[in-house]
């Protein structure tokens, strides 16, 4: 029986969702979990990987499993996962649905607090400003991303993909007092995407950069003409879409 | 020079506020940051104590020193303190000045996060209650706690204080979404009183009691009519007024 499971985690404590040697993973505490309740070494799929640092409340994996009914999963999981790893809902799907070769588009949030002093509570889960943004310059700039561009400026140096074509559905930027909050939907997104995104954003937001500019640096091709890659604190994969 | 310090801390890594023997203080931590700053044992008075777990953006404490200019004294001891707890901002003020009895008021915020799956992110930053809450049957029943009353039904037990009226000037109870949050406003609070106001409203909120019970629980001058202690991972001293 195949399990789709969405998950919520608080990346702060962790080295990435990917398996790997020095650091410890969200993909192999949730797969220790799943030793722990079934005895079996069970290998998590998900819909992709998100950075050290970076938080989901949205994050989904699939794996093959009989031993516990999908509607039960969810509660098991949660005896055994640290509480910075939550599963919130698991379901059985269909043998052949996959986690990422499946998803036809991802939402992810970034949360910026815009205020001079720095920040204790909220020092793991947003980017502090301290130049003052104009939220509307940046709504202007986030236009010209919208649409299927080439996004080669803005992918982390030395990603190797087949295609740095993607296609943004919606980008969605909105000031609360001191928290702004960009939210960015799209077919898929390259490495980094969205927090370079974030960070040529505020650029444009602080009157470093004209928002005019945001044409010439995508269609330039070349990473170093956008902006700074904003901190992962700050980045939140929201939803995957199937 | 009397110093007047603003500070945010995030209390999940302490046991409260207050120096104590078996374990970590915000009080405490501050006072060995002063220590490595100016290499003198400096006591700080707070406006007032914060439990384990509860979080401030707001807390005031005052010390006296002459070694650092005032205006500088935000940085400088942000530049010892943990990432924590972080000074929002530092002034001199009159000599006479005590960030405690020259109080006259305070406001605290409550968070609950009303959903039925658990929460990684949130997990120290609000209370997460699964019962759907009626936010309007919150409101009317916190109608009857505004103004002047003996609060005894709201004070922790065991506590000892010269009286137990206190005056509280509003209750804003708003939901955004999953989020519900509980601003409270008053002339002072017992020990406890925000955490079990925010108990017994969910109660009020869920169903389990009426609205109309509100002045019966206040009459009644006794801890057990009330509702449940709050957890403290939702609550934040927001401002102390003077």
């Amino acid at each position: 029986m195949r399990i789709k499971v969405i998950v919520e985690y608080d990346g702060s404590g962790y080295g990435g969702w990917q398996r790997q040697i020095n650091s410890n993973s969200i993909q192999q505490t949730i797969e220790e979990s799943l030793y722990r309740l079934t005895g079996r070494n069970i290998i998590i799929h998900g819909a992709g990987r998100t950075d050290a640092g970076v938080h989901a409340y949205g994050q989904v994996f699939h794996f093959d499993d009989d031993r516990i009914p999908a509607e039960k999963y969810a509660g098991a999981l949660n005896s055994e996962l640290p509480f910075d790893i939550r599963a919130v809902s698991a379901q059985s799907v269909d043998e052949n649905f996959h986690s990422r070769f499946d998803a036809v588009g991802k939402k992810y949030r970034y949360r910026i607090l815009n205020q001079d002093h720095p920040t204790a509570i909220e020092r793991n889960y947003a980017w502090r400003v301290y130049r003052r943004l104009h939220v509307e310059k940046m709504k202007k700039a986030a236009q010209d991303l919208l649409g299927e561009h080439d996004f080669t400026s803005f992918m982390a140096a030395r990603s190797f993909v087949n295609t740095t074509v993607r296609d943004i559905h919606s980008i969605d930027i909105a000031r609360e007092g001191n928290l702004i909050t960009i939210d960015v939907a799209g077919n898929g997104f390259l490495r980094s995407m969205v927090r370079i995104i974030a960070g040529t954003l505020v650029e444009v937001g602080s009157g470093q950069r004209d928002y005019r500019e945001m044409n010439h640096i995508i269609e330039s091709k070349n990473r170093p003409s956008a902006g700074v890659t904003a901190p992962a604190s700050g980045l939140y994969l929201m939803e995957v879409y199937y």
